[in-house]
């Protein structure tokens, strides 16, 4: 059993009080008993500690407390996520290809490589070194897969589509359909424009469960390195987005924007096609972004505005009945004062 | 065929006309035949009869109704629904455990347990008696399933997910997948969050088709009893929803978030992480929930308020324009009434 | 390699310039090189051709380039679109029905179907000819799907489903699910009512990725021909969408609403139930649709009113703190005005 100041090694971090404390787990704050470490995030360092059981707590640094022992690390958050990692280490989903698996004679698996129960991989793809493909994921042909990426169960990824290094995509996700392009023909009806672009997934992105990311008519739908993307979210087809950006779930971007670098968004955020968010702006929840936004900004509303005008604005628009009220008095007063 | 006299036995009803009426189906009010009975929900007593060739209507005690034949019940719709399940009673999926299923050899079923084609569960997995898992569905390791569940192909359930009896998960759901949990490095990285906790499904709970439930770093996302999850619902890490809420389609909630009981929620909501929602309280479509709600009320828009002021609001804001033109004039009469 | 009047041959088109140009592919225009046709779609033509490295252009009859060749035709981008299906032929998922397909013995396959590795077809279902089923895909009992159908791996169709010739379904969509429908027993407890009814798709139809149609209580959900659905979109029980009808990502329709023919709806759109949608609505992205709307127009907003009103209320409502201001100003005047 680690003792404290092993711990305190592993995260970089200062021990305070006794390093000889075994430590056995990591908890959350409320539920963390005296074998158990606890983190305190920045910013909130004066929690009620007098009901608290935690053997003890990692701490930013220059954090006054003391309790019984404290670890002092820069960022307590990332100090948190590695031991979560040291005391419940992921387990392979399996050990090597399944023998159930269905694999393209033509299909290239580099070593180390997992492959779960009934997944199928198409002719001519290549998956990458350490790479962990749990059940029921279909890859069709011609994909590429870099190296130490998980891939968890009913995962499809259409032909063509080139996944990076260390990329994770949860369960659902769909990587590669149709993007959504139709012409109508002189009687209306909707015809159907082949989608046969690319989808491109740079290193370390993650993609939340049953997200949707869809391949375009001809151009590519690009993912710099490192987006992350939650839960349910479509990104149209020609989109792309810049790394570092993360995307909240249920949001929607339409076909053929351009989203920055470092970009944040809330949940079920809109934007609309052919616009451009610049590097660094961050979206409200809900937002629908209706045009380009050129400049570092927070945006809110649909459409959208400045967060700060929104917020007015929104305060404002709950009190029309008041002003109602207050139009019609004014109007009175006008009236009494026009017949003197 | 049984009579509509033995209709009314199996629903607890009085009849009112020809007990002998032989029934043969249950359908909707405008498709149902001379030997179909229909149902007439509570506050629609007077419906037009004239086109009805219903051999018999539910109707509810007290209805003034006498139509050739009525069954009179308590709650119309609770007796229609028993007898859609008696006139259409569920097939099995399948008899016992397909041989193309993939058990771990750790895993318990219980007895008479169905399994689908290519279904895998994963090591020391436990499935409760008379639960049916259909085709394609990946129960990861470490999984506890009910007796009496049902769930439908295509639906995935990750590790350590522990799910009560009687639960329907219909297909494509997520359960249990990594929550959208990053720290930021101190070049403005996104370095992921484990999550490890647990995801709880109460009894009785139903979840929607393509519907995600995501895990927590380390504490638990629970559904209490009897929970009912539309499709494509996305449910935040370490959210609690108390018991017999019901939340419709595409609706979010983000990061622990916690929800009464008996909340009803429309389409399309959207909930702010860390808030809390008290019971009983009823949410409209598309509202935007950013804070909490600590008393029962209705609430509706973004952000939220209660419905009565938001109606009103709504009123008001679709005649700014007439406003405007009134102001314009108002400050004319003023001018004038200064220059004078 | 196809000469440029064998291209426009092939697209009903006319040639301006070299005909012997030989055309090995088709690309965007920025992207076109020396032997690529790209198009330019009616409505743009002006663009910078100063830059172009295209062989050849598709323009509108009537346009006036003439760029070294171009090949005029009615509609640019259905040339383009027959184009890229040319260049770019879809090839079959795989030949015959897989060795690990699991077909139930009743299950009626017509001729030239392909079927990919452990996909499921349940008793009585029968599938036309000329389709195609690729990977995982899961098909209840008593399913009807016509000729000439492409089912994307991870599909799920449940029992007593109809789905049309031509149907193209995308990967994790799910047809048939229950609907969301539960009365409420004295307690509280909500109560399923069992969904029985049909889901019938119709020709051409085409259905986005992680989409999901519902089965009703005991009426019919109907897609009527050629309707073209984007992904994660929500379709509730019993509504019925006329042809040609479109529908953006992540919007959702409530039960039993009906939408007309030729209705055009942007992304994340939410309809309430039970209301009635005109043919040739637009309805914009986000807005919501709170009752019927009669007659062809566009609509937006929450709730939803005629675009040009919404239009000018939103510019209206982004100057509320202005006009509160101004409000402040007039009442002082008036102020003053009473005081003399």
């Amino acid at each position: 059993m680690p003792k404290l100041k092993e711990i305190a090694a592993l995260i970089g971090g200062e021990v305070r009080g006794d390093g000889s404390l075994e430590i056995t787990g990591i908890q959350a704050m409320a539920a963390a008993g005296p074998s158990d470490i606890a983190f305190i995030a920045r910013g909130k360092e004066n929690p009620d500690i007098s009901c608290l059981r935690a053997g003890a707590l990692i701490v930013a640094e220059g954090s006054p407390l003391a309790y019984p022992a404290v670890v002092c690390v820069p960022d307590p958050q990332l100090a948190f996520a590695r031991l979560l990692e040291y005391f419940h280490p992921r387990r392979p989903f399996c050990s090597g290809v399944s023998a159930s698996a269905a694999i393209s004679e033509t299909a290239e698996l580099a070593v180390n490589i997992r492959i779960g129960p009934f997944s199928y991989v198409g002719e001519n793809s290549r998956i990458g070194a350490n790479s962990e493909i749990h059940a029921h994921v279909t890859i069709y042909r011609d994909v590429q897969i870099g190296s130490d990426c998980l891939i968890y169960s009913n995962v499809v990824i259409r032909e063509n589509v080139e996944i990076g290094n260390r990329v994770i995509i949860h369960s659902g996700a769909v990587i590669g359909a149709d993007g959504f392009g139709f012409g109508r023909a002189a009687d209306g009806t909707a015809v159907k424009i082949p989608q046969k672009g690319k989808v491109i997934i740079g290193d370390g992105c993650e993609i939340g469960a049953n997200t949707c990311i869809d391949r375009s008519t001809i151009e590519e739908t690009v993912l710099a390195e490192n987006v992350k993307l939650d839960n349910l979210v479509q990104i149209g087809h020609n989109v792309h987005i810049g790394k570092n950006t993360a995307i909240s779930a249920q949001t929607g971007i339409s076909g053929s924007t351009r989203i920055g670098a470092q970009v944040i968004m809330g949940g079920q955020v809109g934007i609309a096609d052919h616009v451009q968010i610049a590097d660094g702006v961050m979206i409200a929840a809900k937002s629908g972004v209706t045009g380009s936004v050129k400049t570092k900004m927070i945006i809110a509303g649909i459409p959208h505005q400045e967060l700060a005008s929104w917020r007015k604005n929104m305060v404002l628009a709950r009190n029309l009945a008041e002003w109602k009220e207050k139009l019609h008095l004014m109007e009175k007063r006008i009236k009494q004062l026009e017949e003197k």
